[in-house]
């Protein structure tokens, strides 16, 4: 990398932008919760469009509620950068904002060198792309390429009963324009999305940045385990029909599989009927999260499982239905773009992510990579997600190296 | 047994009586509803009223709440009988109602043989036998026992934060005189419950009518399982503290250790925080029933399982805190009175049962027996519970039969 920064500055240059977000729905335990379209919502797009303005980046808002703030003018396609703002319940503060502050300060960083872009640099903060208030992950960027339509994303509703068109409305949106936006690839020649690594690959490669190579292919499969209700002081073990444990067999044989073919297997939530101390379940949902290198070991995966959950089933005298809830292919982002961005930085590491991203939903459409920053904990989507400001600062000058060769 | 009618004579007698109270409280999957101090039950009560005045019994409703229908006078302690009309949420028709309704009948019978007791006959309700709404078990007994204070029960409270004081104000009681009731020892000789047999014990042996031996000791212990919230896609399974597994591998040791001591274990409730699809747990509670034929063998379940989840906790990276949230001594009816019966009814076969009943509370105070009467599917707490009308017409003249020997 060229102009590398003394490491010290680019770390408190970061941690003075960042600390202006830290409290906006920050929780009592450090994890956040900034839903969309909340006032949480509302106060970090009004910081975006402050520091756009501070910069004399031009705003613009879509038809989707996506934001845009762009440096340099003409006709020619932008290249995007930026990320979202909002979080899934009790998240972590860097996963989303971390690519936005570091859009921003990649830009200081670029104009402190007297850089002047030969194409427009934008920056963008996509809605909802964890799902975590209306629950379809990345729907801000599915809506402006169509791949989720727009009656689906208003009939959509959050834990209150809220629907999308209603929380868009009090917004001060239309939402019967929802899907009225430019495609991205009219608008952009390509996006690099900055953020923080979930997972320690970097930590145990020692280094600060790394580029994605793919986003693993991934679904959500609801088991269905049906017994019989029964009084857990006199029923014989031998009379039972307990799906409590082909549940608990299912969930052992879960974590196995995925050891077993090096994937992801997880199942995080369960609900139990009717649920009480002194009765055997009649009845035992759980939702599996798996994701693997590729769709044929996922499908392995779920093939082994369904299986032996049977089997087990037959055992306990219970009944097992399995349902996918959802499904991703694998996204394999742009190769060429990844090895350019990899040898610009350095020799950056190419890693895979089990997590899915608005770029993955660009990438279908236009040249796309991510960067990822080094992320101590390895956690996310929890209050220990984080990393150190010095490998902030770093990020924001990979940013900036990535953005100054593709607009030179 | 002496006087034995045709089965058809007491099979109908049963079903004319059971078919008034069989629409109260019930479900559309065929359970029941009928919680304490609610509508359901108070027309179960005035059922009760309306019966003890048809046979010009004397009712009396103590301090309570619990009633008694009283045929006979004199100075003498009374035989005592009956059960309870509350049910479990979901609960089967025959659990308590079985055991009022069959002395109703009993009574009939031993009038219609022109027997005339040398002591009064009384028939019991026991308020909140299941606790389905307020939380703790046999409530009515234990209040006339002493062994819950009146100051707890009033404080308990329903799922809509409805206090006992409030729940008995509404139905016209004082909560203030809670406790203010003769001792079940200074009116009544002896207590007889019937009850519908919740296990298969008497299909087995197919018998329609046994006799209970011991009510198992048993207990609930609650299990937190901690670990580390996280990303289900991103985190790498070796950096993983994931709770669900060392609570899945719980769930099928206890099986195990209840299979190896002969005894029963159940875990019928959990609950994960935070409980969403793409989040590995960061926190799973869950729910231990276990009983045991004596003590020393639930000690050894507990003990052994508590071994096995911590050692699996080190293997998970997880935290494992057990709490015992209520535990049960064993009841062993009266040895005497136990035998006189089994005898008194051909050898009925005598039966353990791991379920806690009013029988259970009396036992410490006078001589306490239960009847037991055929269940063909062993369900109970569940809409399959039941027997079939001849054998409920055997348990009845099985009940004439006891009541007679004890007020000969």
């Amino acid at each position: 990398m060229s102009d590398t920064p003394t490491p010290s500055d680019g770390a408190s240059e970061f941690r003075r932008l960042w600390n202006q977000l830290a409290p906006v729905g920050r929780l009592s335990n450090g994890g956040y919760r900034r839903f969309s379209w909340t006032p949480e919502h509302a106060r970090l797009r009004s910081w975006f469009v402050e520091q756009a303005e501070l910069r004399d980046l031009k705003v613009e808002t879509d038809a989707n509620g996506n934001m845009f703030a762009t440096w340099g003018t003409g006709d020619d396609k932008a290249v995007l950068t930026g990320s979202h703002f909002d979080s899934v319940p009790g998240g972590g503060a860097y996963d989303g904002p971390l690519g936005i502050v570091s859009a921003f300060l990649a830009i200081d960083r670029l104009r402190e060198e007297g850089f002047t872009p030969s194409r427009p640099i934008t920056v963008a903060d996509f809605v909802e792309e964890e799902g975590g208030r209306f629950g379809v992950p990345c729907l801000g960027s599915r809506l402006s390429t169509g791949a989720v339509a727009p009656d689906k994303a208003r009939s959509l509703t959050d834990a209150d009963g809220t629907t999308y068109a209603e929380a868009l409305t009090a917004a001060g949106f239309d939402p019967d324009a929802l899907g009225q936006a430019p495609q991205p690839a009219q608008r952009f020649e390509r996006f690099v999305e900055l953020h923080v690594e979930q997972g320690k690959s970097l930590v145990y490669g020692d280094r600060a940045v790394g580029v994605a190579s793919a986003i693993w292919p991934h679904g959500r499969w609801r088991f269905d385990f049906t017994g019989e209700g029964d009084h857990a002081g006199t029923t014989h073990l031998t009379d039972r029909r307990d799906p409590m444990l082909t549940f608990a067999f299912t969930v052992l044989a879960a974590r196995k599989a995925a050891a077993q073919e090096q994937a992801l297997a997880t199942v995080g939530r369960v609900a139990v009927d009717p649920g009480a101390t002194n009765a055997i379940a009649a009845h035992v949902s759980a939702w599996l999260d798996a994701r693997a290198p590729d769709e044929e070991t996922l499908g392995r995966i779920l093939s082994r499982l369904d299986d032996q959950a049977r089997q087990r089933a037959v055992k306990d005298g219970t009944e097992v239905a399995i349902t996918c809830e959802s499904q991703s292919a694998v996204v394999n982002f742009d190769h060429r773009l990844r090895d350019r961005i990899s040898e610009l930085l350095g020799d950056a590491p190419i890693l895979p992510t089990g997590a899915g991203h608005d770029a993955g939903v660009l990438s279908t459409e236009l040249p796309t990579a991510m960067l990822f920053v080094r992320n101590p904990s390895g956690v996310s989507h929890a209050p220990a997600e984080g990393a150190t400001d010095e490998d902030c600062g770093t990020g924001v000058q990979a940013l900036a190296t990535v953005l100054k060769e593709f607009t030179r």
